[in-house]
């Protein structure tokens, strides 16, 4: 729309929109507003007929197949409040906590010291994807009762994941954050019910996905009229084998000129092994990334998954501190 | 348990199972019987205690993850019935079919073809799996309905996809093989509601899955009891460009070896280019594979999806013509 | 040129294109002939100064950048000798042998166990690219000298690997064809002098290298104009460890495509372990292989190096016999 | 060797290790004298019978077959000098200039920009590897002679590659340091002749290696005893195609705690555009790379070869003020 484009004229254009059978998205920047089109109708949708429209100054049509997770779309940059800061804005935002909800003292414990060190938010498992039906799956609703009561303890957020589409808004009543993991990247019943929920959604990107297939599922999230997605990268299957993943991060900054989306990095998972976990949160932070999410447990031994990959707190703390002089090192904090 | 061990002696072996808080599978051979036990419990499973049972000639920790999907536990192959034949058994099955349903002509059209070509049974996809949301996602029940009538027609069964773990009793209704697609191969969720139905199921591997992967998810559903699994080869992803996905013929012989459960391919999928799928479902059948599942379409430039991998009718009778002769030359049928 | 070009018309456009600065290679099929024109010059090579000329029927550039490799230059399959047969013919042909020659013995009691069971050439390894330098390395020239023993007692010609440019005029003088392995596909030094050796080349595809890659470095060898390359298919690099590498079928009917050279398949290093050799045998040449190379040893126990993928002469034996009928079942002979 | 062991205990079990067929390598700590033995040969190595020598302090097998590249062998960081600098050491150096050395005037020009920048040597290509055998395969020795009197005007030193083992000995007249390219990782006729120069070398990982691949190359230059290896990290393959290479930056790390060693990194082949250049080397910096190697050209438009990942001179000046502040961070100079 034009610079001046009265109120009158924008709601003229989405009307049109939606008598032609397609969803209108509204994108409202400081000067500019930019109208979405998105969907399929029986009625072609016709350049020339939006092109002479009221207040209309240019109709587009996008070469790349994720409108609404576009910079063409959203030039700038979308923020996701968190605890009262925001995911994608100059501060690098940490999200740690331990892979599973073991107990009620082990995640209250872990929530205080990951708070302690500089935490933005906290992490946990309490429906876990295993590869076998025989591991360990998860305390559920106890486990999620118990992450509020970590909540309400430290006055942290609650990320963690969800599987079950039925059980979206069961976890939402728990939960600050849904994760949808890597496994489930492309569950696309689970996408949709994450994007009507209207909460804030985690995505992970799954473990085989291109940087295409990632933004194409959080546009999915986003045609529910969701907009507040965060994206992660946790690494991909690769022929190494020194490493549980390979860290894609290449994908940090193409995804930052791609999308407006906050773009997350999981070292933890990315790595496999605790004691790289550092460098590489100081590559993706250095290269770019909005934040991190750690895995942290107080006794990595006894972990019930995911040891081997976890920090204790006082080596989380050492990264929070590497974490902020690289940074600033970028012209951010930490 | 022993080649002579009573009734008695193996339902005391499955009491003394459950009393313990684990779950016993049966198997039962021409004549041996072995019975599996998974599961987690406080009680630790001494073997002392079972190997000096009645009936009991020999206790074993497996050290394969999957316990009922190994030929440990199943030495024979499994046969899962289908429309008079048996997957599994020495005549390879041909599945075929479009991607997914269009209109009622449409699929009526390929079933009558297909049956006319040899197939044992028709595929046909109702909700589609889409990397866009503004992608055509299929015509869901309608598509379902469309399909049972195709049956009636031809008298093949249905095998269809279900992606949404709660509307597997609603596909149930319609298909006679519920379909579990490489996206959703570690939707866990999906897998116990798959496993729960007791409906036959084609399980995909995932195109980043490992083969232990793969036997891992059918684990999940044998581990609710159900048996009728047949697995499915359909392509990993690989750096090569020249095809849409890597077929890994290696998968055919390394699962017949490790697992009872019959193995099928999917060339259609694996290659992505129809002029091509004829040589792959040759090469699939020469490695032992137990079936295959073929794309056909009237008019596959006019397919909503998936036409450049769609054999049109007349190519497809000569697939199976050239399947027939590889089958026999390694003495099976088809 | 035109169907009945006369051959001073034929010269004339030849001698034009080397005045032009760019070389001319001539491909004369039964019909017709096609006159190549590669490499890189200051004079423009302008279509409409050779479109005039007399007996030239049609100009037209390339698509693909592997001219001489493609089917477009050279539409018929390209035959190349091997022992009185003909690689790329309708007979599929063996290539057996150990991994290493290590003695004189051992090479010549396989090469009478490979000869008696069918196989048209003889393979084994004189120098060996081995990961590690403290691994055996191959006997080098004695290796060779036993190879050529071998190759008297039983006639069967010699396929070994020369790994440095500067050995291939002595590997020339023992070996009936020169194998540049995958570990060297893009050794382009190699490549040239494989070309300018003017005999015959077994070039593997490497582990990473996509299909295109392949044709391009037989490009290499072709472009000094060496006209008897085969082409080998022998497992890429990808996430799955059940074996070895993963075979490529799709690479089988997507080369036999895109190019006139003949293909074969090795499916000892493709799946890495010998009891599945058989069955990737059987599924590359119902795929459409013009050959195999299988590794043979009369002790694989012992086997200085792969001893793990070797073949038994007796089960080696089996899988010729299941060859033949593969082949015969897609209208070949083995 | 014990910490005051003699120099004639020392001297005397190297004789021993000589004596019984293998050969000896010596790693003098500031206390420690570790001596590596390697090779092959028909006497056993008796570990009793070096324990008991004067001086011997423990005798130990490595379990990684890498074991002159191991910090088992050398714990402490190898610092390979580079113009009065140490790659390795504190301050992280950056090898700067145009993928093909193009002309005398642009290797000049090119030379003088990154130097001006803060480069620590020059890169460029005389012998080029090309997949196609008709693209531009660099200017030989004049190239050699371009880059030699760039350096005479920079003062900085010269990394070229080298790709024929003939041309070992005349690379090493003009360059200062040889490089290995990715596709030669695994030429070891190569490797040898670049371990017998005893000049420089700077080997770069292959597409498609491991970390493991990799260390077992450099073990081939070393067991030539030469001590002078860099290992870089440049991109693997994988089925992302958003970006040229998937750069492992997991690689960084662990090839650091595995090896003595130092390590760099080419974010220009790993991420192949040049807009991603920055981020890439300062998550590289930030993850522990010892150096970088970076393409600059002063027209990318124009170059030869590689012109969409080349920075132009100004944008490398800021590259090497974001790697300077970087460096800082993680307690290094740039």
């Amino acid at each position: 729309m034009k610079v001046k484009a009265s109120a009158k004229a924008i709601s003229d254009v989405i009307a049109r929109i939606k008598h032609d059978g397609y969803v209108a998205h509204l994108s409202e920047g400081a000067d500019h507003t930019i109208i979405g089109v998105v969907g399929e109708s029986a009625t072609p949708l016709l350049e020339e007929n939006y092109a002479t429209m009221d207040g209309v100054e240019n109709v587009m049509q996008l070469s790349v197949p994720y409108e609404l997770a576009s910079r063409h779309f959203h030039p700038g940059n979308s923020l996701v409040p968190l605890n009262g800061s925001q995911m994608g804005g100059n501060k690098v935002l940490v999200i740690a906590g331990p892979c599973s909800v073991e107990s009620r003292e082990q995640i209250i414990e872990t929530a205080c010291a990951v708070k302690e060190a500089g935490a933005t938010a906290l992490r946990g498992g309490a429906f876990k994807p295993r590869t076998s039906p025989y591991s360990f799956q998860g305390h559920g609703e106890k486990g999620l009762q118990w992450l509020a009561e970590a909540r309400e303890v430290t006055g942290l957020p609650v990320v963690t994941e969800v599987m079950d589409p039925a059980l979206v808004p069961l976890v939402c009543q728990y939960a600050d954050v849904l994760q949808i993991g890597a496994r489930n990247m492309q569950n696309f019943t689970l996408l949709n019910a994450a994007g009507e929920s209207q909460h804030t959604i985690l995505l992970k990107r799954g473990m085989s996905n291109t940087v295409e297939d990632l933004l194409m599922s959080a546009e999915y999230i986003l045609a529910q009229g969701n907009r507040r997605v965060m994206l992660c990268e946790r690494g991909i299957r690769t022929f190494e084998k020194a490493t549980r993943n390979t860290f894609d991060l290449n994908a940090i900054p193409v995804l930052k000129s791609l999308t407006h989306l906050p773009v997350i990095a999981d070292p933890s998972h990315a790595v496999g092994l605790w004691e790289y976990v550092e460098a590489i949160s100081r590559g993706a932070v250095a290269a770019g990334a909005d934040g991190l999410i750690i895995e942290v447990h107080p006794r990595p031994d006894e972990a019930l998954s995911d040891g081997r990959q976890s920090l204790k707190p006082e080596r989380f703390k050492s990264l929070m501190e590497q974490v902020r002089r690289v940074a600033e090192a970028v012209g951010r904090t930490a």
